[in-house]
């Protein structure tokens, strides 16, 4: 029983993987930010070595900004490509992380032991799941189990740039039967999920200038106009009092769920308000006909992710700024094409500037949503390897976060993408104190093991 | 002619007292950001000392926060009461100086020689003319000009929390025949003001959260409510599409203008388009149908003065933040009630919140309008004073600035104040770059002269 001896090494390897876990968190590879570019660069070479462990003809492949990591081995079977990213999110505010973002470390906690520290659940965790899982099947078979690819970026966190020229340019190697993706999450903590829609993404930055300097509110207020004024005009015209998003065009595309969908979504019995009360709130915020489930998973959103302008420190300044500034994002379903998108929302920004104010649009990615054919054998194939691993069987699953490389490796190297992931919901990506629990890093690596087992 | 003589005095010790003024300004006595308390305090050292030059009785009196500084000569005449800051605005955003903010330096413009540096002109550089004029007084007579007292405060800049108190416990010692106050600016660079009218200002600062942490925009964007668009809405509610202010009752007490001040302010020939384009723009932004000179001096404002919330950094960050915030202030005129208008403005924000988020108020001041009695003949007196020393005849006029204290001196002590003062409308008081022109500096010192001359 070939599988057997793998899952059992993997048991048995468990500490040993969980400290080249920490080793890899331990590097701050933040891509959004200039001042990591080193260490962005030091993830990457952990990586290739990691692949050059596996027996891979691993490399670092530059790009105009953070390096791609590839790696092949040869070898009989379907051709697989793995992906993942080894970038990680900033960590402000530090001030509510309880221990240094980069000092990772297991805590016990009272639900379970925890991996602590940025990057954990996004991505590095996750991505590892995959190449522990390989690690224990060369120990035992002193081969991977096919004929498998990888490809690791360093740019998920920061808008992608330089993946779809990448991906054109090395679309013969790149391209191959199906990829594997694991930067998703399990439905719940028992039942696993293979995602098969993912909403896409469009990032904007809008800067309004008014006067040419910051002004003395006492001098020039009520007469010179306020940026954080016209910005916050802007802002709160984007939603209607319904929950829908303004922007001209913007529900062009979008699709109603299928019934067969719609009845299998029905069936997870997924609870809106406990997901809501889990941080806090409990009014769903979208639109007011659409389901929660619907909300997060098939619905199109706008969210504003940051905003600044004029003195916001301690105490108060009666200033009148020149500058204000909001990042707003767009998660896409569907057919929706985030390039008219990002048109028509420009118009519309540029209309409710003033005259005499200017605005300036900063591009921060635009990608489309992606659906994937589920017909191939491969789907159900792992679908029933992931329930023979977890308590209560897997489902086919919607995602509201996006995950472009889904959508380019469709258009791009048209291959669908098996999306798997163990992260749960309160792991916290993107915010502080991050974690990915420990039996999450455990069984998702025996779940790869006997997914390859299965498909490759 | 002992007028001459000091006048002389002053034109001699030009260099010499512009060397003080250096050294008091390279100390960064930021009021508002408690990191530079100690150096606060140092100002408030440096002030006591020059009073003791002066042959005063000078103290520094502790207060909860920063310390005021009092002195006083005996003498007979007229009991006056000079006053003045020495605490300074914040620098931020630094990057935008020239040089740095605490280490001032005299420079060769095309428009003449200024005082560069933090203060230089609010409001170092201007009680330093009134304490100049009193050194050379002395220098020539060996006493000051009549029965002087001083109050320094350090709180200005951030809301004066320790001022009522203090004007309080010491009304008697305090309360005088009346005040002079250098800390507004000429009308124009060859015409000098005397402010009659001042607006009072009240700030407030708006913190919205919403979930209990920072959420991934992906995994809950579009159900879970962002405080971002809470507080656009809320900001974008403050103003009609007149430019009027929309809290309830906001203009409750706001008087028109007397057919005879409206007559002077519009002999003074006002150039609302000049003003406006000198820092850029060209559109007056306040209540459609008020004369640009309403706009900034007799007419009610709401400012955004500040804003935060989420990732504004360098890159992108799909967070859904859990907080929010915003400062917003409000100058007022006439008999409007600062305490009523902070009621009135919470309970509207309060009714916007949904249930799910909460919203909490910092109290940033609340000081009403106030207007002078000008038919006090030292009023005239110190228009003729001053109209010697200018091009142009010195006139009444307005201000759009909150200078709380002359309200506070009507109201606790029952003294008006004669509110004179040298700066220019492109100092940039509270932006970087801040300067005061050596001409202003040199004049409003013999401007003194002449004024203690006249009425002391």
């Amino acid at each position: 029983m070939s599988l057997d001896a793998v899952l059992d090494r993997i048991d048995r390897q468990l500490p040993q993987a969980l400290d080249r876990l920490l080793e890899f968190l331990r590097i701050p590879s933040i891509s959004t930010d200039s001042d990591y570019d080193a260490e962005t660069r030091r993830a990457a070479e952990w990586l290739r070595a990691a692949l050059a462990e596996l027996g891979c003809d691993a490399e670092i492949r530059d790009t105009p900004g953070h390096p791609m990591v590839t790696g092949r081995t040869g070898g009989p079977g379907r051709a697989i490509l793995f992906y993942g990213h080894y970038d990680v999110q900033p960590v402000d505010p530090l001030v509510l992380w309880h221990r240094d973002p980069f000092d990772p470390a297991i805590e016990d906690t009272g639900a379970g032991r925890v991996i602590r520290g940025r990057g954990a659940a996004d991505d590095k965790g996750q991505l590892l799941t995959f190449i522990e899982a390989c690690r224990a099947w060369k120990d035992v078979h002193g081969t991977l189990p096919g004929n498998i690819a990888f490809l690791f970026e360093g740019e998920e966190e920061s808008g992608s740039p330089s993946l779809v020229p990448f991906l054109k340019e090395n679309a013969d190697e790149l391209s191959r039967d199906l990829a594997l993706i694991c930067d998703t999450g399990l439905y719940s903590h028992d039942r696993p999920g293979i995602v098969t829609q993912l909403r896409g993404l469009l990032g904007e930055e809008i800067v309004i200038t008014a006067a040419a300097k910051d002004l003395h509110s006492g001098s020039f207020g009520g007469l010179a106009m306020n940026p954080i004024r016209v910005l916050a005009r802007i802002l709160a015209s984007l939603h209607d009092d319904r929950g829908r998003v303004t922007v001209p065009g913007f529900y062009d595309g979008v699709p109603e769920l299928s019934a067969e969908l719609r009845r299998q979504w029905e069936s997870l019995g997924f609870d809106g308000a406990a997901f809501l009360s889990g941080v806090g709130l409990f009014l769903p915020a979208g639109e007011r006909d659409r389901t929660p489930l619907e909300q997060v998973w098939s619905r199109p959103t706008c969210e504003i992710n940051g905003i600044r302008g004029g003195y916001a420190g301690r105490g108060f300044k009666t200033v009148l700024p020149a500058e204000a500034a909001a990042k707003v994002s767009f998660r896409l379903v569907g057919d929706q094409d985030p390039l008219a998108i990002r048109d028509a929302f420009r118009a519309m920004v540029r209309a409710m500037v003033p005259a005499d104010c200017r605005v300036e649009f900063h591009d921060h990615g635009a990608a489309p949503a992606s659906r994937m054919r589920t017909d191939d054998p491969a789907f159900e194939a792992a679908r029933r390897a992931l329930s023979h691993e977890w308590p209560q069987e897997a489902a086919y699953i919607g995602a509201g976060g996006s995950i472009p490389i889904a959508g380019y490796f469709q258009q791009i190297l048209n291959m669908d993408s098996m999306l798997i992931g163990f992260g749960r919901d309160d792991d916290a990506i993107h915010s502080p104190n991050e974690k990915y629990d420990v039996a999450s890093f455990h069984r998702g690596t025996r779940s790869w093991a006997r997914i390859l087992d299965a498909i490759a």
